[in-house]
């Protein structure tokens, strides 16, 4: 798996990798986010892709695989006043392109992540995984994080 | 319960209720995060309080009544591809002084963050809440929120 992997490169995304982003998502039937690659919703993505950009505190990250875009994640990095006011990162829309998973692609996007939370000197790494996700609680579990908590969600519109 | 609440003001915080906030989660057992009213871990109080006033993406607020804060809670907007690129605002941290509890004051931060996120045209409020939390969980499901997920935590240090 590991040489499978050196041919891995993760980066911070950008905009000519939105296509074949958006095309990821689309096709994720669980998420339920009614993702689409309809060419009239292309310009939200951008303006979303935009706003991340600009946002100092979140960075969107793709995984490539010979110049193709195979995997992709956003992290976020909140500060709060509690624990001595520490900084968490939050890692959010984590997805590997359906085709190549099972090779490890997910594995070393989270842990890419954790090394940046380290860098960073945050004192936290939390996500949340839709309870229906059985084998992503397994996959977080042995990559060491903790089901400490419940997530709750409510739907705005 | 009403006329009690009608003399409760939701407000961003200030850095002079700092000394509150901290006193706030140092009484909070069950939270761990080594919170104290030591004059050494000031500072980083402080800090942490710049970072997040800085922030165009966290909002730290207090709930005050009779001058007095009372309660507390952070509200962080971020931007994703998914759903269209939809925004999501997370809750975070929230507090009632201990005794200050089973007034309504929570429901009250909580209305008032979703009240805000609607504002923004956001598509979805989430938080997580420690597993042991069985009160917070039945106030939440109350509030409209599902919980549709599990939240996995790591910590770095």
């Amino acid at each position: 798996m590991a040489a499978e992997l050196s041919d891995i490169l993760i980066r911070q995304a950008r905009r000519e990798d939105l296509p074949a982003l958006v095309a990821m998502f689309a096709a994720d039937a669980l998420g339920g986010h009614g993702d689409t690659t309809e060419p009239e919703a292309f310009p939200d993505y951008l303006r979303a892709f935009a706003v991340i950009e600009a946002s100092p505190d979140q960075t969107l990250y793709v995984a490539e695989r010979g110049g193709e875009v195979v995997g992709t994640f956003q992290t976020m990095v909140t500060t709060s006043l509690t624990g001595c006011g520490s900084s968490a990162m939050i890692i959010e829309a984590v997805q590997t392109r359906a085709d190549m998973r099972g090779q490890g692609i997910g594995a070393l996007m989270i842990e890419f992540a954790i090394a940046k939370a380290k860098g960073r000197g945050v004192r936290l790494v939390q996500l949340t995984s839709n309870m229906m996700r059985r084998d992503a609680h397994r996959f977080y579990e042995r990559l060491g994080f903790k089901p400490s908590h419940l997530g709750f969600k409510m739907a705005l519109k």
